[in-house]
């Protein structure tokens, strides 16, 4: 068994080299610009550890952690062109750097090019991996629709369960695959795939949840962003959403005004009424809820609990930072 | 065996119930729309027919060509946004009835359905039958670019080979690579299977040809387009390269002049100098030494004659039009 820094070091040991031909340079560069900025590569070292939480590291286990990692970039290239993102990972987004046509050609064969690793895995098991992959595949996809209809909504007209629902496919079932990935290829049964992958699923919402937080009352310095970020662009997040249900007319009515007419002093008036309607408070206790049912998930898979230690920990890292 | 005809409307009574699921409808629709605007389903026929050449329909080609159908609609609405076309079929594109962003969804979560087609083969043949389609798939994708990089460049610049690879790239591999999984499907050796491909990859060469020749010197009204509508636009065409190789100086400055200057008269005059530096004779021939080479490879299967014919037939008529 390892830790989630040392599969990390054996991931990027052979997927850091270049992973596509040279020519066509205008179709192949774009797509390996994306790779080489960066990125924590988490959601690779998932489906390695869900591999390691049933049995020894398999050689298809890299196979199915360079798919998932091409297919994460993969959307962050096409997400980009559409939420016309000027910068990701501090960079610029591949469509600014080259056109959109470079970038939405470069994303299509990054995703052709994740099939061709799934193809490679030799095992009795490729036909059921290709079938997660591909649940969780067209689920991230209805998760960037389900955003870009919300968007166009007002946020009083967002209904929390479908906000939650959105939030899950867009960012948590790709976590959520690719720990069920590893643990197909592990050997692990039906039953603790299922709590993987349920576990993965609610440390997402969690995490997300925790984000939005931060973004409002973390410490700025620690957090490395500007504190109220989403607030000045009117961002639809936990807090928001939950803000508008729980507060008074008046104070909604204030939210509302200060949206719509963006003053100076912005952030910390929307902050204070986060704060008079308890939606801090409730963030807290609703991403503990989900931490909760991730760790219960965690504990219901039937292997030694010594093996759950690196995703424990994980979790733990991802869940309780201030920053 | 079945003739064209026939297997088209087997083929069309499977694929033509609605494909995706209902919701979200912003993410389906498109994707539905390009699907019911037509299209004339030549390469999921032809994958039916590769199959019928080597044994009995069996049910997996029309997973195969489900598969396939999807992957040229993916292409056609992704090559749209890149080529800002606003016509497909004679019908708004995806991106102009919607937008930019509902069709670069649309496109990606029809790629995803290929290859939940491709998983739900359950012979033995699915990982050869899934290399085969990411081999096409990502050339399809190389020559989308080498289009995009040779419209880039001035007409005397491009290589005549690089051309007429990036057409090959383009519009032939796939025509080919459906052939060849019909005939892995249907238990084609190795052998048969390279001549097959061949076959398909010829074919759509020589029908490049025609239609460049067709939009040049074809009878207007049967050919149902505007004669000349490629010199109109200085498209880079077979005809427009060759002629720049052939002509004398004098001819080729006549030619730039018109296509820096575009009178009215400039079609005919383009045709003009076509038919002096005799490039209408050289088109004939080099449909004719494409086609020849696709017969050649057809011969070259090692099966009954009497199983060709419906290939024959479709090559027939697909090389002989007029209009």
């Amino acid at each position: 068994m390892h830790s989630f820094k040392e599969l990390l070091e054996k991931f990027e040991q052979q997927f850091g080299k270049r992973q596509f031909p040279e020519k066509p340079a205008n179709l192949y560069d774009p797509a390996q610009y994306i790779l080489g900025i960066g990125g924590k590569r988490v959601r690779p070292v998932l489906c390695l550890l869900g591999n390691e939480l049933f049995d020894e590291l398999h050689p298809d286990a890299y196979n199915a952690a360079n798919a998932i990692e091409l297919f994460h970039n993969f959307t962050l290239i096409h997400d980009d062109i559409m939420d016309k993102a000027p910068l990701r990972r501090g960079m610029p987004t591949v469509h600014t750097k080259y056109n959109d046509a470079a970038a939405i050609l470069a994303g299509d064969v990054m995703l052709i090019h994740c099939y061709e690793y799934l193809n490679k895995i030799n095992s009795k098991t490729r036909q059921k991996l290709v079938n997660v992959f591909n649940k969780a595949a067209r689920e991230v996809c209805e998760g960037q629709q389900l955003d870009m209809d919300l968007e166009q909504m007002l946020p009083e007209q967002v209904n929390y369960a479908d906000y939650v629902n959105m939030i899950a496919l867009k960012t948590s079932v790709l976590l959520a695959a690719s720990l069920q990935l590893g643990a197909i290829i592990g050997g692990g049964s039906e039953g603790n795939q299922h709590h993987l992958y349920e576990f993965g699923k609610n440390v997402g919402i969690a995490f997300q949840i925790q984000d939005d937080y931060l973004d409002a009352f973390g410490d700025p310095e620690k957090f490395g962003k500007q504190q109220g970020g989403d607030i000045l662009i009117n961002k639809k997040t936990f807090l928001l959403l939950k803000a508008l249900e729980l507060c008074s007319p008046a104070q909604k009515a204030h939210l509302h005004q200060l949206m719509d007419t963006n003053p100076d002093n912005k952030v910390a008036e929307v902050l204070q009424v986060f704060h008079d309607c308890r939606v801090d408070e409730w963030a807290e206790k609703e991403k503990e809820r989900f931490s909760q049912a991730a760790y219960e998930h965690l504990d219901a898979i039937a292997v030694l609990s010594a093996r759950k230690e690196p995703l424990k920990d994980l979790a733990g890292f991802l869940l309780t930072r201030q920053h």
